[in-house]
């Protein structure tokens, strides 16, 4: 098979350092078939395929979300406003309820291309229906961690049945699409599963060689719950079960104690930060700040839409920033740069995907430009600021992900965006009639 | 002169109401000079001179930001991650003293396209060479409160050039431009001025018939100062010189007491909220949804890019709504709708322009029509809550302000965007170059 090469010229290069530093140079960049092969400032024209004009652009990593629930753009400012319990049973759960296969495709092609127009290009996702998600992983062309979603509320069979599902997939999906999508178990939380079920998943993640995604102390009452049931706070319980280690992505971590922190600490599980989800459905302000002086690997994730309810990660990175700032009376803490790597290189670390998330020469190519021939990029006085604290998704000029270009000029190449958004709200109006027909 | 009609066709009307509710329906609206003349479903194509296709948009009133200082755009991601004494003294006004005329011009130039390219159409601001603003405003058709930043800092000489200075503004720019443009008097804040400036405003915006534009309670500092100083918060200061009013817009009220919310209260004095810079400067959370309860008129704005770092209104509507619903753990605070109306109508009430801000027949058209065929607005189940919950600035398709159409298309008309772009660069090079000169 003959080598495609791409040559970007000139863009402001903005490399961010898993210290929290960021390093910014001009140069060109070369990709060959799916990795970075070279970055000068002079490169031919006649090695490549194909030239882009990075003159006026910032060329950086594709974004990293590590946690959302893809399909969930379905139910995008379907339900806002309401107490957490009234959301879930009330309002979304209900409507769940009537996903199937169909519903669950044309959901994560919505989500894939939000994604890739505004600049990810990979994220973790715990979900149901994961033959559907990576079926829209591989045509949009996007990188995906999947984990199987498991919920067996004690119960044995329910807890077979999903260890299957999980086990299937993992089977199935790990390590296809060139390597694009990778898999995880996801045990969905300590208050939806057994300590069985969390025993078992440390030795089938330690079997099959994946980690594990877990939604970790949430809410207030979450911890409320577990203090009333064990005696233990949510980490402590799953030291007390022998499951800690540094494979884990927990998502939210919002109310912990400095015991918990150690724990996190001492076994490097790895948490994924949702300031949108956890201020919106008012969960909490996680310590954020406290885990990077801990040197505890922090990411940024997005969660669910109907809890945010976009997907766009650079709104994400300035609403983490900000938080962490007005919470601890502090604006030093999260500054731009550090910000910058918890939503690429740190991201790549959560996952286990230590060839993504920075620019360098053998590095896989998931890269984005951003346009700064824009009125809220000028001046570009820094370049890592105005990406931080300035831009939003829609600054995205060109997406890159496993060395394909996925979008250029905010063009979706090679899909029908419209369709796209056409089957979504079709998806959306089917899920709704067979939730009535069902009631 | 003959009569010029728009035609807007059948797109979603989102109409903001002062009690927090927003009305949503489809229909064709009409545009007659600079007002809405007719809303109805049945509008003939022959009346018009121009028509727009408003199919799958929402039209809504342009945003109005209620507090910034347009020129520090130029300023924008200059200084971040600072606490507020070392950003101000060490790095903002060290630049700011060698502001000139021409600059200012280039830097509100900058600022009032990105404005109108993220859908606002009216802006509240404190700055300085209001001349020069008022150039930009003209040429760029947005509508502005301008006021002059009084500062006197107990100087009796000084405080009679400021007060010249501001009526001097008064006189010569308010309601021109077709009436885009009016003014205020601008005392910065009281611990700039004395109790002297303070006193004498009160008594010319009576004069001159005008509101007044002030910082207060932005700072933890600032209460305790006042505290030292005279035994009083700010706002009790403010009573006890008599002039509270229900004239005053007063920016940032992040730090108040049950006392002075009282007085915010009796008084019906303007507040304006300015979530992300009070974030990103770690100046404290203000208490929005307590004055909401007590039906205090709360606004919005951004306050200068510098420390923001943009001027989009949707971004700041999602920061205001997610802030008050973690820092209150109620997600049931500032609900989408509220939000809205925060960022409209509740603005053009604080601004004294209740001709703006809703829709309605003979209100003046200061309007703006959003995409919904995107991603982040798919499926459109609740246009209200994708509009605050989903969108940002790059989501406006076309903005018009007193009837003129500004952006079409994202197309800014009439004007040579790179130009204003490559200007403000160029404003930003030779005020760095002023400021190493002088040095």
């Amino acid at each position: 098979m003959e080598t495609k090469t791409i040559l970007i010229k000139n863009p402001i290069i903005l490399n961010p350092k898993l210290d929290g530093s960021v390093d910014q140079y001009k140069s060109s960049l070369l990709i060959e078939n799916n990795k970075i092969s070279l970055i000068n400032k002079e490169i031919e024209d006649s090695n490549a395929d194909y030239i882009i004009d990075g003159e006026g652009k910032i060329l950086m990593p594709g974004l990293i979300n590590t946690h959302t629930h893809l399909p969930m753009v379905l139910l995008r400012s379907f339900a806002d406003d309401l107490n957490l319990d009234s959301w879930l049973n009330d309002h979304i759960w209900p409507m769940e309820a009537h996903l199937n296969s169909e519903l669950i495709y044309h959901g994560s092609m919505l989500g894939a291309i939000e994604m890739i127009k505004s600049g990810t290009t990979c994220f973790s996702d715990m979900y149901y229906y994961l033959d559907d998600m990576a079926k829209a992983v591989d045509k949009t062309g996007i990188r995906a961690v999947l984990s199987y979603g498991m919920i067996d509320l004690n119960d044995s069979e329910k807890r077979e049945g999903e260890f299957k599902e999980s086990i299937s997939a993992i089977k199935n999906l790990h390590n296809t699409c060139d390597g694009r999508i990778t898999t995880m178990f996801g045990p969905h939380s300590i208050y939806t599963t057994s300590p069985e079920l969390l025993t078992r998943t440390r030795k089938e993640a330690d079997k099959y060689n994946v980690g594990i995604h877990i939604h970790m102390n949430e809410t207030k009452k979450e911890i409320e719950d577990s203090m009333d049931l064990r005696g233990l706070r949510p980490f402590e319980y799953l030291d007390d079960l022998g499951i800690l280690s540094d494979d884990i992505v927990a998502a939210h971590c919002v109310w912990l104690s400095d015991n918990e922190i150690d724990l996190i600490k001492k076994y490097n599980v790895k948490v994924s930060h949702n300031p949108c989800s956890n201020s919106k459905l008012s969960s909490g302000i996680a310590p954020i700040s406290k885990l990077i002086d801990n040197n505890i690997c922090v990411s940024i994730g997005t969660d669910g839409a109907s809890s945010n309810n976009n997907l766009d990660m650079f709104e994400e990175m300035k609403f983490a920033a900000l938080l962490q700032k007005v919470n601890t009376l502090n604006p030093q803490v999260l500054p731009a740069s550090q910000t910058f790597s918890l939503a690429t290189v740190k991201g790549a670390e959560a996952l286990g995907l230590n060839n993504i998330g920075s620019i360098e020469e053998d590095k896989i190519a998931d890269l984005i430009l951003v346009d700064t021939n824009t009125p809220n990029f000028t001046p570009n006085t820094n370049a890592c600021s105005n990406i931080v604290y300035s831009a939003n998704g829609s600054n995205v000029n060109t997406t890159i992900c496993n060395g394909e270009i996925l979008m250029e000029n905010r063009q979706i190449l090679n899909l029908n965006e419209k369709e796209i958004l056409d089957n979504a709200v079709d998806a959306f109006n089917e899920l709704k009639r067979l939730k009535t027909e069902a009631e």
